[in-house]
């Protein structure tokens, strides 16, 4: 599994585009975190005049066979195949905010346990039916997890023939907050109770009981590198995500790293390729407890602080309108020059 | 100086419309800060379907006689002349981030020192050439602040026959944190060098002068109450933005709250009538100092944290996308019941 990812460079254009942020007409710096999100973007794209095309979410749903259980989940495995009815319909959160922000939107069937209908709007790119529950075996083998990075990969691979420069992901999956817990503590070395959330509205008793569960899978298996780590954990939606972040990135792509779970997937995604994080933009801090220490591993900040925890990309799609205003005000504002306004006295 | 301003109702639609926030298809709580957000749209609007009709953001621009002192601000006064000009041409932050969310933008002249052409598309609305320096006399007599307040209130007025019913406020004049930085103390009472900052860009040494000046200006005068601390202090741009406040909560328009300027204008529209504050939504924390202390005695939390520190209402124009999803999840998400989603187990 290769990815041919360049870094992005500290290079001539980099100053060029500093040089003309800093000649807005404005104080130096007075765009705060705009100015940072326009100097990335305009390094990502290798221009000084970027410009965000064709935003587009993708999300990823994917079922897990812990979730069967019930114990790490306080919603029945069946909520991950009916979300995607409601996503196909348009009433979920991710339907409304990619509307609302002018965004494209593709539902991709990465491992639902159910058997869609073959004329749906759905990407189907099932793998199985489901992980295994990795209380008892792993959830996926090897192969089935490099099947699921080359999918991934291949949709974004098939998204950039449609000039998409900016990319973000989503994923549903009842159970999959424990996936991702599991994947940030073998990456970060947190102890799992750190790692360990509510989720989708688990109560105290309930994460105590989660934390057990995960303290003892951890106990049972000692993956021997990242991608065997994803094999064991899971599930077919992160895997995709990886190969999906990591496309976007050989792509020169701008990425949106949504919430807990799609940052999960970037954490196995930089150990494939540690020059993926130059191309990322961190869109909120997630109020799914584990989220901030993961940005924090990253040495990372959000853009945005919602309180929000739904996944689905709804972090993503609220951080697309802060992207655009970036690389607005860096093509459109008038210079102090052209505008005749005069600087700062000396 | 009068304003009939409802305080929202702690009543039944407002039990409704948390109702149907908590029965979207999501977990409860799971949208965070939007979800408070479109509670208190529809209580402001009273009905089940807030709507963001005609987002205006009204900018006034004001001169301060303290400004050709050069003491207080590194840029020159006439900055704010030229920057009225950028604005009419379309070059400023503003007007692209007006452009990039699709609000509707007026210029207004509450007292610049200069005489405008009357062919602009600029609403003329001056007090006078500037203020005085308050160092000396003070900024306006009493008469010319009732006569800026209640210009700001029409302005309103005239908005609200256009169905706006989501209004912010932007300003622009050299010196103005000044003006801020005392009404902040006089409402506060917080000391004057916490209510200080860089404004438009001073170093260390340029806001240990401006400290010292104005706390000079606090020896000198003694107001007797929240309009004569406006008088005294000014600014003209200050007082209109203090009668716009007034009146669109009059006409139960939601507010949204810029930054450092904007929020001392709110501090003073509070004193005339406190009911003011339920319509307002707080767009971000500025990255002047005082900003956040201001936002503290207020007891609110603003919506976002870009470390901006621009003024021209551009705080107000980034809030306005996260306004839009909040009634647009609200309008446009399925229930669990409409979308066949189960809901917890038990």
């Amino acid at each position: 599994m290769k990815f041919t990812i360049s870094p992005l460079l500290n290079n001539n254009l980099k100053e060029k585009l500093q040089y003309k942020i800093d000649n807005k007409t404005k104080p130096i710096g007075a765009l705060g975190v705009l100015e940072k999100v326009a100097l990335q973007i305009g390094t990502i794209q290798e221009t000084l005049e970027p410009k965000i095309k064709n935003p587009t979410i993708l999300v990823f749903a994917g079922d897990h066979g812990i979730a069967q259980e019930g114990i790490v989940n306080p919603y029945p495995q069946e909520v991950t195949t009916q979300m995607v009815y409601n996503f196909l319909q348009g009433g979920a959160a991710i339907n409304v905010f990619s509307e609302t922000n002018n965004i494209d939107l593709q539902i991709i069937d990465a491992g639902v346990n159910y058997n869609f209908e073959k004329n749906l709007p759905l990407i189907h790119a099932k793998i199985d039916f489901g992980t295994k529950n990795y209380r008892l075996e792993p959830a996926m083998n090897n192969e089935q997890c490099l099947k699921a990075i080359k999918k991934g990969a291949e949709l974004v691979e098939d998204r950039s023939k449609n000039e998409v420069n900016t990319i973000g992901f989503g994923e549903m999956g009842i159970g999959n907050t424990s996936s991702a817990a599991l994947l940030m503590h073998y990456i970060t070395n947190e102890p799992i109770e750190n790692c360990v959330g509510a989720g989708t509205g688990l109560n105290a008793e309930g994460i105590q009981n989660k934390t057990k569960v995960l303290s003892e899978v951890l106990k049972k298996h000692h993956p021997n590198n990242p991608l065997e780590a994803l094999a064991t954990f899971g599930g077919y939606e992160i895997a995709m995500i990886v190969g999906a972040i990591l496309k976007a990135a050989e792509h020169k792509m701008t990425i949106i790293i949504d919430g807990f779970i799609v940052t999960s997937a970037l954490l196995i995604a930089i150990e494939i390729n540690k020059n993926v994080i130059d191309y990322c933009i961190f869109a909120h801090s997630s109020n799914e407890q584990g989220h901030q220490k993961m940005l924090e591993y990253l040495n990372v900040k959000p853009l945005l602080n919602f309180n929000m925890r739904l996944g689905e990309g709804t972090g993503a799609a609220m951080a697309v309108p802060v992207l655009r205003a970036s690389t607005d005000f860096l093509n459109h504002m008038a210079s102090f020059e052209s505008a005749g306004v005069s600087t700062k006295s000396e």
